[in-house]
């Protein structure tokens, strides 16, 4: 079937879309993205996604005008692609444009390359009701992961160790507490209070995090931005990764050992069913819940 | 004028030149890269270049069977360029391939994408005589400095704030030491002794580094693998900068204070000499020694 990208301004079939090799994107990884997730054609959260990439591209100072000019991009993504029905994520990379290779930001005026495609994905149901496995590895990151930016090669090394053991996720431990995970936010409950580390420049502010906040708010569960302790991770009652990619996932095994005797936890389960309920079943007016 | 480049196996015009977006070097900067000196058609340090590329392959596990026919390559480039009588650079990047965007490496057999380029680069003649002005900034980048990837985001913002300050290069400082320089290592003398930061996970160990530990075995100048404290940095008797891209290259203003009362020292003078007899005088035959 056609697939239909959008770049630098024109809607294209996706073989016909090229990038230069002098783009930054490509010699230097200077450029930003997001993945923004859409419910049978009803984005979620779209206004967080574009403020985080504003912010994004604002800390490392490419000038791009066209923030306005996405969301038509995106729906019209959406509806070329026949998605309207479907569970489908867009994917959206700025990067500072193209210029013979050099260090420092170019001086001429260069248009920020902009590149926006939009693919069907199902929610990874076994995941979500019986949990994952998870590994732990040294956070080997940069110091400004609150940007989002394609310098991922870190991310993809310990998301490809997690693979290789068949696990779903990186969690990644920097100075003896948990940060994130590879593309997640990881929390973490103890007697029914709910750990995450605070937003700093070592992890991405997430946008599910903030959902999740708000639904645990509505829900009376207590929040505290406190980071976890590398040894007290196997002590938590609970323990989940979030994010666009992943919902509210369980994660029910760490490394080698089990976490809540291998079962997806009771607040856990409230806040997927809370998250499901304003994103699957309102947005996507899904009435199959999965548990 | 006709630039002729090399991509996947084919020389091209650059304006012929495009890579996919699906690319993982455009998505994650999941690539590594070299840019390698030539002088008036010979290379500097070609074996070397070529070891060190394929350690970083290695690390990050990308299995390109290619190395020993670089060589051909490199050299046709730099004939079909005209650029057998200049001062010139190899830029060759290497990537895991094309793929659609997953974090994990792809399970089939995605072949590496191999991009290569030639171009006139003339020697920094001020600089080199008269030395630079740099500027120190905390050392933001990953864990694992010594692969020489793209992931270059923190690398070029470092370097654009020099930039912003008329400086040639941002020396960086990590845990109060300093590891190296936004593209340089970074090298500093006192009391005749010549002190650099050991290699590590958190620096490149240097080609032209090598080139220098040897220079300075011969000349009997004595080198401490020991890192320079950012608190001692102003009382070095000398400082420089290192790299393919820069030669030898005094520091005499850090911030905005002199080094060595703003003239390069002697013993960096020494190396310089010995470093251009090797290179610009053996290899391309220069007379002009410029100092």
């Amino acid at each position: 079937m056609r697939e239909i990208v959008f770049l630098n301004g024109e809607f294209i079939d996706k073989e016909k879309a090229y990038i230069s090799p002098d783009d930054r994107g490509f010699y230097f990884a200077d450029g930003v993205y997001e993945v923004i997730r859409c419910f049978k054609g009803n984005f979620f959260c779209f206004e967080e996604h574009m403020e985080r990439l504003k912010r994004s591209l604002s800390e490392i100072k490419i000038n791009f005008k066209g923030i306005d000019t996405l969301y038509s991009i995106c729906k019209n993504l959406i509806s070329q692609n026949n998605l309207e029905g479907q569970y489908s994520d867009i994917y959206l990379q700025i990067t500072r444009g193209v210029h013979r290779r050099m260090h420092s930001f170019p001086v001429e005026n260069v248009s920020p390359t902009v590149y926006i495609y939009a693919y069907e994905r199902k929610p990874s149901v076994n995941d979500l009701k019986r949990g994952v496995k998870a590994i732990t590895r040294p956070d080997i990151r940069w110091l400004r992961c609150d940007i989002k930016s394609v310098s991922l090669l870190p991310n993809t090394l310990l998301f490809q160790e997690a693979n290789e053991e068949n696990a779903r996720e990186c969690i990644l431990i920097r100075n003896g507490v948990v940060t994130e995970a590879s593309h997640s936010n990881v929390l973490g409950v103890k007697t029914n209070v709910v750990f995450t580390h605070p937003d700093c420049n070592l992890i991405l502010p997430g946008i599910t995090k903030k959902v999740v906040f708000n639904i645990c708010k509505d829900l009376g569960i207590y929040i505290k931005e406190s980071s976890i302790r590398e040894v007290d991770i196997y002590e938590l009652d609970e323990l989940f990764i979030i994010g666009t990619g992943n919902d509210i996932t369980p994660v029910v095994r760490l490394n080698n050992k089990v976490i809540n005797n291998g079962f997806p936890g009771t607040v856990t389960r409230q806040i997927q069913r809370e998250y499901f309920r304003i994103t699957y079943k309102k947005l996507g007016g899904e009435t199959n819940l999965w548990f």
